[in-house]
């Protein structure tokens, strides 16, 4: 029963993060991140920062699986928001 | 001690769920869908509806609670990139 929660779980992970990854690389690739806005990332970020915390204590290997990818990709937007603030 | 744990998913869930709606408000107001891919947006709408799948069947509040307003959310955006698809 559990396993099959988990593969519902995951399906969701993969989905999700495969979705987001474009923009990253988009973002990366453009340098362009005049459409980010830097409360907007921060927020995410910490945001997937507590789904990180609250999957290690729900034990839930799905949100930590997802949201550890999530969290180094949103960093990375982060970071190039900060980087080329004034382009 | 479970009442701890979903405060911290609520918390995750308000922040995540608040920096995803500035862009569906964006393109509510202006119609621009030219940066959104259909492709993408129908990955990530079936990846939200898992998720909710996914915390109905593990019990999660915070999962239910994030992953309804953003499933509502990714299907503006799905409806709005279908809608204004030649512009």
């Amino acid at each position: 029963m559990d396993s099959y929660i988990e593969i519902i779980g995951f399906v969701a992970a993969f989905l999700t993060t495969a979705a987001f990854l474009p923009q990253v690389y988009k973002t990366w690739k453009t340098k362009d991140v005049t459409g980010l806005s830097l409360p907007m990332l921060a927020m995410f970020f910490v945001g997937i920062l507590a789904w990180l915390v609250y999957g290690l204590l729900k034990d839930s290997p799905s949100l930590i699986f997802a949201n550890s990818i999530t969290l180094v990709s949103s960093f990375i937007l982060v970071y190039f928001k900060i980087k080329y603030h004034n382009k």
